[in-house]
């Protein structure tokens, strides 16, 4: 069984590839601010929800090999969530910076958003979804260790202006929830999904 | 500033590298079971704080490249518990497969014990040490998931029979505490320990 993985996020690929499944990479395109402003207000789970399932949908007509798709698309999204407001990537510098002076020493959301098309023989078939929301706690870092991690240029990529998976993790004390879903991508909810279409988890393993 | 780790995880090794810092290894040589049996019963918290110290303790004799440890001595060991009995590495198929079979959609505690002695100037100083300890809630797996799982030898030589980091990854729904405490080395209580001799994390990162 074929995953196809629409996202370009380095790290749900390592997640997946960590956990045994080497999926092949679509990059959908999606004009992710223009969905959302179409959409209006949306809560967290709402909005990663709803990216999650437009990048998915986006390369379902996609052609790999001059074949169509043979397999499950997976599409994700991320947002975090603090004091009830939503961040993305903070591009720059100080904005990062101004991040961390907010949130370390309290804690946030992160929610993951996950939609799985069935397109096995090539056919669109049914499609499920789920959100995965993680609570995250941020250390009571010094002024100088964020100036230090905002130089490293790590934080600016990444939404809420942390990883736990690389430089950023010595920064987060604790997490409640699937840590997965804090990088992007829960593999317990993906293989609950994949149980909706009865593929079992093994048979996703190409990787061992 | 170098960090001497005193332990052969693969796991621990690269939680430390993917988090910047990458490590002189030291095998201590400690035979675990003499040392438990030796110190008599022990909670899980006990036992890792004391395998953790014995680790480093005895690595601090060591010469690297002929020299004495110039930096700091980090020993670190695991143990999980259910239902108040800890369990290490299962080693043989049908023991890992009891284990799964008892634990899966169930919750149970990964002990990570750390012991950090500071070693500057090749010189032994002042020691430290904790434990993170992080509840982990198992998926409610079938058997035939069970089975493929302990087929690929991975669960074998792991305490609890499970890695979140690597195939196990989708069988575990839900963790509460440090997520880098599972894989057996939280690194934001390495951040900490390290604060009591003065050394900021970010003076630790050898590889950005």
């Amino acid at each position: 069984m074929r995953l196809y993985l629409a996202s370009t996020s380095p790290a749900r690929l390592a997640t997946l590839r960590a956990a045994g499944v080497a999926p092949v990479l679509l990059s959908s395109g999606v004009d992710e601010e223009a969905v959302a402003a179409a959409a209006g207000p949306l809560d967290g789970a709402g909005l990663v929800s709803l990216l999650a399932r437009a990048k998915a949908e986006a390369v379902t007509g996609a052609l790999v090999d001059g074949a169509p798709i043979d397999g499950v698309i997976l599409g994700g999204d991320s947002a975090f969530e603090l004091d009830g407001q939503l961040y993305g990537k903070p591009h720059l510098p100080h904005v990062a910076r101004e991040r961390w002076l907010a949130q370390r020493g309290r804690t946030g959301l992160l929610h993951s958003g996950h939609w799985l098309i069935d397109h096995r023989g090539g056919h669109q078939g049914r499609a499920v979804g789920g959100v995965s929301t993680a609570s995250v706690t941020f250390a009571d870092i010094s002024d100088a260790e964020i100036d230090a991690y905002v130089a490293t240029g790590e934080p600016l990529q990444v939404a809420g202006a942390f990883t736990i998976d690389s430089l950023g993790a010595a920064f987060i004390s604790r997490v409640e929830g699937d840590p997965h879903a804090v990088v992007g991508l829960s593999v317990a909810l993906l293989r609950e999904l994949l149980l909706e279409f009865d593929i079992p988890w093994p048979s996703m393993w190409n990787r061992l």
